[in-house]
C-alpha cells in the first residue's frame, strides 16, 4: 500500500475503493451496514436525537487524545448531554494530498476504539481528497444519532436553588492543545480531558430525579455554556469562583499567558443542573467514574425571569459573565 | 454585520452565535429543532437510512449549481437511490478565515431552497473556522436520514435480461465543472445536471414493480458505478455504446481534452436496473419529469455468476470496463 494520500484516493475509483477497504473497513468492520453508502439501520424508538460536528483541531495528535478520539467523543457527548443514548455515527473525512496513511490509520483506529468503548456503531462514511495546500492535514465530520428512551431525559424546568455541577476540572483540553502546538514557548504538563461521558451521564439520568439540563462546555468554555443556558431559559445563575475546580498547572499557564480558564475548551466535562435535594446523589454517581472523580457543585440558580450569569469572588463581590467575545485560540476542536 | 469570516466566528462565543443567527437560522428557519445542537426528531418508521457526504467542489459556484445546492441534492440522492424517503439533513461547515459572508449567505440560501424543493428538513448544523490558507474557501458535510416505507425499496435480486436504464445524459456535471474552473482554456456551454431526484425516484418505486437496484453515478462516473454493481452482485452486464446519451457538447470537450464521458461525474442522474418487462413503464415515469426526459435503456444483465461489465461498440466488438483508475479531476464534488 502507498505511504501517502494522493488525489486518486479521492476520485471514487479503484484507489478510493482500496483506501476504504484497507483503512476504514479494516478498522471499523463491515457489520451489516454498508460502510460507505447509505446504511439501513433499525431504531428501537421513534424519537431520536441527531447532532453534527466538524473537527479541525491542530495538532491532530495531542496529549490525551487525537482528532479521531475527539471526533467520536465530541459527538457522543453532544448526544449524551441531550439525554439520548448514542447509537450510530457517520464520519466524513476531508484529507489533504500527501497526508501520511500511517497517521490516517492511527486516527481511524482511535475512532474505532472510542466507538467500541462507548457502544456506538459507525455506519456510514465518506472520504474526499483535496490538493496539497487546500486543507491542513485532515478534517473530520461526525454526525451522531441517539435514541431517547422513555423516562430518561432532562426536564428543562428550573427552580430557584437548583445546583450547578461540573463533572471535573476545567480548561484541561484548551491548555493541553495550546501546549501541544508548541508556538507559545511553554511546556505544559497537562493532558486533554477528551473522553466520552455517555455511560456516566446515562447512569445519572437513570438513578436520579430532578436533572434540569446537561451541557458539555466545549468551545467557549464553561462561562459561555452557562451564559447560553441562562439566556435561553431566562435564569439568573451564580458561580462561586472559589469552588471552580482548576488544576494548578492550568492556573499557572493561564496566569502566564493571560487566559481565563472559564473560557477554555473542555472535551470531557459535563455541566449538570439539578434539583438541590438531588445534588449529593448526582455527585456520588459522578465521583465513582474516572471521568467524574473531581465533580463538584460550582453554583446555583438564584432567580427566574432574567438571563444572566454572575461570578461571586471569594470576597463576596459579583461580576457579570458574558459569552466569549473574540477568539482565544482557533482550531481547539 | 461583517463582510468576511474571521476566526472569532468559529470560537463558540458571541460572534459564532451571531453568525448562526444571522446566516443559518435566517435561511433554514428555527422550527422545532434546535438548529445548532442535538435535534430531537420523531421518525415515522423504525427502519431508517443514513448517509454522509463531504463536498469540496471547486469552484463553489458553477453553471447549474453551487456547493450548497450540491450538498443537499447529493445527499438526498444517496438516500433516494437506496429506496428511502429523504427526511432530515444535518450540515457541517469548515470555512476559511476571510471567506466572504455574502458568498456564505448565497450557499446557505441555495441549501435552503433545495431542501424545500425536496421536502427535507435541515435539523442540526455546525460551523468551524480555520486560518487563512488552512482550507480552500468552504467545505460542507451533509448527513442525511431517510425513512424506509413498507412496500417501497429495491429487491437486489437480479435476472438475466434485466434492463439498465440511465435517467439522462452523462458527463454534464464533470464537463461543466472543468469548464468553470477555467484552467483548461476551453469555454464549455454546458450546465451541471446537479438536481435532487427523490421525487422522481419515489414515483418509480411506487408505480412499478421489479426495480432491482438504483444508484447515482457521481465520482467515478457511469462505468465505475455499474462495475461496482457487477462486482458486488456477481453479474455480467453489457452497455451498448451507441445508446449512451451524451450531449454533443460533452462529446466535443471529451474529444478535445481526452476524457472518457463514461468516467465523468454526474450529480443529477440515476442508474436503474429493472425487470425487462417493466422497463417501458419506468421510462415513461422518468420522461415525464424534467430531470428524466432523456432517460433511456443503455444495456442489460446478460449472465449471473461473474462480476464484469462489457461495452459493446456499434460494430459489435466488446471491451471490458473497469473502475476509474487514476484521478481525472480532483474536487469534482
Amino acid at each position: 500500500m502507498e505511504k501517502y494520500i494522493s488525489l486518486a484516493h479521492g476520485d471514487g475509483g479503484e484507489r478510493s475503493h482500496r483506501l476504504i477497504r484497507d483503512v476504514f473497513i479494516e478498522a471499523f468492520g463491515d457489520s451489516n451496514a454498508s460502510l460507505f453508502d447509505a446504511a439501513a439501520i433499525t431504531m428501537s424508538s421513534h424519537k431520536i436525537a441527531v447532532t453534527t460536528d466538524s473537527f479541525v483541531i491542530k495538532p491532530i495528535f495531542f496529549p490525551g487524545g487525537s482528532i479521531g478520539k475527539l471526533a467520536v467523543a465530541g459527538t457522543v457527548n453532544d448526544l449524551a448531554v441531550s439525554g439520548a443514548k448514542p447509537a450510530f455515527l457517520t464520519c466524513g473525512f476531508v484529507i489533504e494530498e500527501g497526508f501520511p496513511i500511517s497517521d490516517l490509520k492511527q486516527i481511524v483506529s482511535d475512532m474505532a476504539n472510542e466507538a467500541k468503548k462507548t457502544g456506538v456503531s459507525i455506519v456510514a462514511g465518506d472520504t474526499k481528497v483535496v490538493e496539497r495546500g487546500s486543507a491542513d492535514g485532515v478534517f473530520i465530520n461526525t454526525t451522531g444519532i441517539g435514541i431517547y428512551e422513555p423516562g430518561m431525559g432532562c426536564s428543562l424546568q428550573f427552580e430557584e436553588g437548583d445546583a450547578i455541577i461540573v463533572s471535573g476540572t476545567i480548561g484541561d483540553h484548551g491548555v493541553a492543545v495550546i501546549g501541544a502546538r508548541g508556538d507559545l514557548g511553554v511546556t505544559v504538563p497537562i493532558q486533554s480531558d477528551c473522553a466520552s461521558l455517555n455511560i456516566m451521564l446515562e447512569e445519572v439520568l437513570r438513578e436520579t430525579n430532578g436533572v434540569r439540563i446537561m451541557r458539555d462546555p466545549t468551545r467557549g468554555g464553561l462561562a459561555t455554556t452557562i451564559v447560553e443556558i441562562a439566556e435561553d431559559f431566562h435564569l439568573t445563575m451564580k458561580l462561586n469562583e472559589s469552588s471552580l475546580p482548576i488544576k494548578s498547572e492550568v492556573h499557572g499557564v493561564c496566569d502566564l499567558l493571560g487566559f481565563d480558564p472559564l473560557y477554555l475548551a473542555n472535551e470531557g466535562k459535563a455541566i449538570i443542573i439539578v434539583a438541590n435535594q438531588e445534588k449529593d446523589k448526582v455527585l456520588e454517581i459522578l465521583r465513582k467514574c474516572p471521568e467524574g472523580r473531581d465533580a463538584v457543585v460550582i453554583g446555583s440558580v438564584i432567580a427566574k425571569g432574567k438571563g444572566q450569569l454572575l461570578l461571586e469572588t471569594p470576597l463576596g463581590s459579583k461580576r457579570l459573565l458574558t459569552r466569549l467575545s473574540g477568539t482565544m485560540f482557533p482550531r481547539i476542536c
